[in-house]
Order: C-alpha cells, then structure tokens, then sequence
C-alpha cells in the first residue's frame, strides 16, 4: 500500500513553482490547492475572500495590518483570538485549512508557509523552487508582458514580500536550504524535469513502509 | 551520446555528503574526487601535502594564515602570486586542478568550493546536502564514538569552518538554496535515496543533446 504524501512548495516569484506544482499533481492524480485555499479559509473563518487574498503576503507593514492593529487597540476588550491582527487572524485560519487538507490525503500545496505549519507531520515533503534572475524575468515576460525593468524590480518586490512573510510567520529564513526536504533550480533543471524529480522523490517517499 | 556531466557535492559535517558523493560516483561508473584533490594540489603546486589538508576549511582565521600574510608583509618585494597568504596560493592552485579534473570528464567532486570554481561551466550540477541535528549526531556518534556533547560542539565548529571557507573564496552564503542546482536533506530522505535522486537528475541531465 502507498503511503501519505504530502508535498508543499514554496518558490521564488517567477520561478515556476505553480506550474510544477501543477504538473506533478496530475502526474500523480492528486489534487492541487494553490488559490483555492484562500476560499476555503475565506469560507470557514467568515473572512471576506478579498481580504484573506490581500493579506497573502503582506504580514507586519501593510495598511491592513496598522487598521487591524488599531481596531484591537481601540476595542478596550478583553484579549481573545478575535482582536489579534486581521492577517494573523487570516493566517491562523489559513493554517488550519492547510492541516485540513493534509489530513484528508495525499496533495501538492503551494504557498502559504505550509512547510512550516506541517513541519510536525512525517508525511510531508517540503519543496523549495528557485531560479535565476534571466530565467525569472523570461518567464514573467512572457506570461504578463511586462518590459525588462518592470519584470526585475516586480520580481525583488514580490520575493521581498514573500520573505518577510515566511519570516514573520515561521522565524526561518525563506530560501535557506536547511528549511525543505530538497530545493530545486528550476532554471536550470527545466520546469518538466524538475517534475520529474519531485515525482521520484513522491514515490521513493510514497512505497516506504511506516517510516 | 552521454553529455559531459560534473557534480558537485557541498555538505553539512555529518550529513553524510562524501558517502552519497561515492554511492553515485560508484552507481554512475565515473571518477570520485574528495581527499584526493589535496594530494593533486601538493604535486602540481610543490606544497606540502599537510600544508594542502590544513588550509583546507582555513580561510583567514588561522595560524596558517598570518603567518602567511606576516611573510608577505615582511617580504618587501614586488606582489607577484608568491606573495599571497599561503592558503590563497593553495585555494588557486586547488581551483586549477578542479578546472582539470572537470575537462576531462564526468565525475563528482566532494567539498572545495567546486560549485563556484565551476559556475561558468554548464556541465556542472551544483549539490549541496544537509540534515538535522540528531541525524548527523546520530552519524557522527556512530563513526567517532564521540559523546553526545562533543557530537554537537564538533559539528558547530565544522560547519562554521566550512561557511567561513566558503563565504571568504566564493562571496556567497553557504547551504543557501540559490547556490545550488538542488539541495537534499539527506536526513529526511535517507542516503541511498538521495542518491537514487541525484542519480536521476544526472541522467536527465547526461541525456540532454547539447544543452
């Protein structure tokens, strides 16, 4: 019998870590929640979509942030879960979708610190996917059509982001090799091979017995 | 045809690097290079051999070192490469012989800042591996019969050596996943597994006509 796995990916902007994610879930025939848990979290915690949406990615600086902070500091209650910061609200609920999920079955989860909210959990394979700046700036060129200098500086302002909210959340550095089970250059890899990789890994995971 | 290609192995103390480095180079039928490049170094470069071992994990910090740099100092002469701190000369003349080894075919070469002496070179996989505490402890417990204090001091140190060695020659951070074309925590997914991986991800690699 297969064993339970799960494979979470988080990846620098522009490095085709969705598109792996994407592609390796339907080599295995496993589901794929990438967007889909920002409506789940957005469902369960009552939350407007929109605002869970906003807060990916956002942590301590964001304007949202200062508003929820405000409203916790001006609400004179007593302290419970409901005055934390709007986005740590968002994230707490975030991570029990996450759990949910992994839970239920095998899957690939992009995003969200999942990583590190599993990191209890031994079915879980952490995925970090990277490129270089080229490979980067050709991608999101392509698919969006931004000009070379727009490419470069959405590129460092959205792995910034995604930085500081790793950071924030899970006190690790984002990126450092010592926080996944394997990262991959995907650049120079190719994105179908990189696939390729990851589903050797799933299945040397998937046919160990117990372990 | 089998494309050219280099693997280079990074690796925490106690992560068990020279032995998935051996495996593969075993598994693959291609040379493997670790303590061997010292004594290559002495021959070419007319160091002494123990010289070659003792600068290696040195960088700036060591006896070694000012001395080295006293004798520059003291020298008074024209700066020719004679001149440069002992461990420098013995860096460059490392660097040339894994330039050499790299040219003349496929192999894995363990340790040396390969994967930045080769990062022009598109042949090159740069590998780095990694693990937990209790795993390498566990590992290096094992080899040394060191207690579980001792495990721990002397893997700090090492390390530290290696990222101060790294960090000094390449500029770059050490066990950073952007340095290396993929990164195993060899721990989690077990030696002779990630040797399965690095072996597929040399195939695909070997396979590829001219890219």
């Amino acid at each position: 019998m297969k064993k339970k796995v799960i494979v979470t990916i988080g990846r620098q902007f522009g490095s085709g870590g969705h598109e792996i994610g994407e592609k390796l879930a339907n080599a295995l025939a496993i589901p794929f929640y990438d967007k889909a848990i920002i409506q789940m979290t957005a469902k369960q915690s009552g939350i407007h979509e929109e605002l869970c949406e906003l807060s990916e990615e956002t942590a301590t600086n964001s304007l949202l942030y200062s508003l929820s902070t405000g409203a916790t500091l001006w609400g004179q209650r007593g302290y419970t879960e409901n005055d934390l910061p709007l986005t740590d609200r968002i994230f707490i609920a975030q991570a029990d979708v996450i759990r949910q999920l992994a839970n239920q079955g095998s899957c690939v989860i992009v995003g969200r610190c999942a990583d590190d909210i599993l990191r209890e959990n031994p079915d879980c394979i952490r995925v970090f996917i990277h490129a270089s700046m080229p490979f980067r700036m050709n991608r999101i060129e392509e698919v969006r059509g931004l000009s070379e200098d727009k490419a470069i500086r959405e590129i460092r302002k959205k792995d910034k982001k995604r930085a500081s909210y790793y950071q924030y959340y899970t006190d690790k550095k984002w990126g450092y090799s010592e926080n996944y089970t394997i990262s991959l250059d995907s650049g120079e890899i190719g994105i179908d091979n990189a696939v390729e990789i990851l589903k050797k890994m799933y299945e040397l995971r998937a046919d160990l017995a117990g372990v």
